[in-house]
């Protein structure tokens, strides 16, 4: 395997944290590295597969170096500003803001789902929203079998998921990051409020789920909501099939769908939590059970680490897609 | 208003000792008052408007005396041992407790909802399942209006409604309770596993929803999940009317029905969260926003106090209703 030139944009925030960890683990075939961040945070040392890298603030210029492949953490601004940039210089960029995710002209990739859409790139990739990203993974392989009709999603997503910010409002008791108080309360509201009174988040994964799994007439909905949890977010996932199913042979193919691990054994108390999740890289799925108050419904848990499959890791398998 | 002799049973408990503070404020016409509780917690004293009472073991024979309602709070083998006998000296009794909740010749009544169904008890009228009633007082108007289809519930319940254990469960870290570490984490399953894949929880939901609103083909699903939140249970409610319905209209006919306070202002960032529920007896509807995955679809966001409305609020306004 060739070995990239790699740089990390936004490496002292806690996905670029964590994408440097996954990067390490997975033994990413890197030549050379490089970090950049904001200019608050320029001059900070990072270490990498031992060695330690020094963040570069990130200007227009950065690019003009060999980069082959750039890693965005930096949120939806930076990218805006500076990853057309990336990509005019030769770098392909694997973006985990949601700037780019609905542009037609950029493909929105989970590896287990539709990693041929890798193909089309002109330059920039979007990793989907973490809420959505594992979803993905546990509906593609049900709309494979039995078709999909519609996906009522409520969720339950930790406070990693506003980074160091919503971390610390937790731990802390600040209100950085949210509106009110999170310790033993609940937000049913991520993201800014759009016109229709859905929040962003709650349309991501409505338009983000139809573009992934190539179905614009999916019906979908979403409710988005944050839980006092640090890491893992967790879905109540109500799906109507097109099709008939046996619950044993559903169960099966969830089993055996790449990216899966079935925790469904209610008579020993098995299911996913936010803790089993945290720190892997799979999505968790449990209370697996047939919904009678509709046609071929059924009902899920579906939980992975946010951090990591619902950001980090994703990033990383869609650049390891790339080599 | 007459004046009744009144019994707690279950007083040292987290709903009895509710209950006994909310027929305080809401000034009860008691005449004589009395506190039982198992053997373990007799002899314990409680306050009830400036006097002390001496709780005492609840036996066959507590009934021997003149009571004429009694709201028993211990859990269901207590209720199934001694309501019948209670019942048949001529006492009335509200049962918090879910054993007689689907017996048909027991009415199950939220006051906002159903209170005609007082009529035709037989000496048993049971309180609903907490995470219950907070949706039947939201649904109630709504299925008046506009008719109702089917109904999905995705909640979110604060660790109060496993009592003390569950108190301390998060507070403490103890496992009591439940069955993993609450703090931090969330605990899809509520009360024991059914052997369709429901918890007994969710099938309460399920069930007890069709019996308060008199509907048998209302097509209901659940799925109850524990969350780290002390006091407040807060649901995510998709439904689907039979009408067609305007917004607007349906968000009135919210804020103008009883129990209900609409916190649905999203522009000034205004939607309930548990915090705001806590110590108050209505139940809190945010969020309330058009589902276009479905004809007349609608997402609802709903919380309340579990120990007041879920609970001690709703079976002292029962009593209410006796008198």
């Amino acid at each position: 395997m060739k070995k990239v030139s790699l740089a990390v944009i936004g490496a002292t925030g806690m996905v670029g944290r964590t994408v440097i960890k996954v990067l390490e683990e997975r033994q990413f075939p890197v030549d050379r590295f490089y970090v950049f961040s904001s200019k608050r945070s320029a001059g900070d040392t990072i270490e990498f597969c031992g060695k330690e890298y020094l963040t570069e603030e990130l200007t227009e210029n950065s690019f003009c170096r060999k980069i082959d492949i750039a890693i965005f953490c930096a949120g939806g601004e930076v990218s805006a500003k500076f990853a057309s940039i990336a990509a005019q210089n030769g770098c392909v960029v694997v973006d985990n803001s949601s700037h780019f995710r609905m542009d037609e002209n950029v493909p929105l990739i989970v590896p287990e789902v539709n990693p041929e859409d890798i193909n089309w790139h002109r330059g920039i990739i979007a990793n989907p929203n973490c809420s959505t990203i594992q979803a993905m993974v546990a509906l593609k392989p049900l709309k494979d079998k039995y078709g999909l009709k519609r996906v009522i999603y409520s969720t339950y997503q930790s406070v990693s998921g506003a980074g160091l910010a919503g971390w610390s409002d937790l731990e802390n008791g600040t209100q950085e990051a949210f509106s009110r108080r999170i310790a033993y309360n609940l937000i049913p509201q991520i993201d800014v409020f759009m016109e229709n009174g859905y929040t962003k988040e709650e349309m991501k994964m409505i338009d983000e789920t139809k573009k992934i799994l190539r179905q614009s007439d999916l019906r979908v909905s979403a409710t988005t909501v944050r839980v006092p949890v640090f890491c893992g977010h967790s879905e109540s996932i109500n799906i109507e099939l097109k099709k008939p199913f046996e619950l044993a042979e559903l169960k099966k193919i969830l089993k055996g769908a790449p990216g899966i691990v079935l925790m469904d054994d209610i008579e020993n108390g098995v299911f996913p939590t936010p803790l089993d999740a945290e720190g892997k890289d799979d999505v968790f799925i449990g209370r697996v059970r047939r919904d009678e108050s509709v046609e071929n419904g059924i009902n899920i848990w579906c939980v992975a680490d946010n951090l990591r499959k619902g950001a980090a890791t994703n990033a990383v398998q869609i650049a390891e897609l790339l080599i």
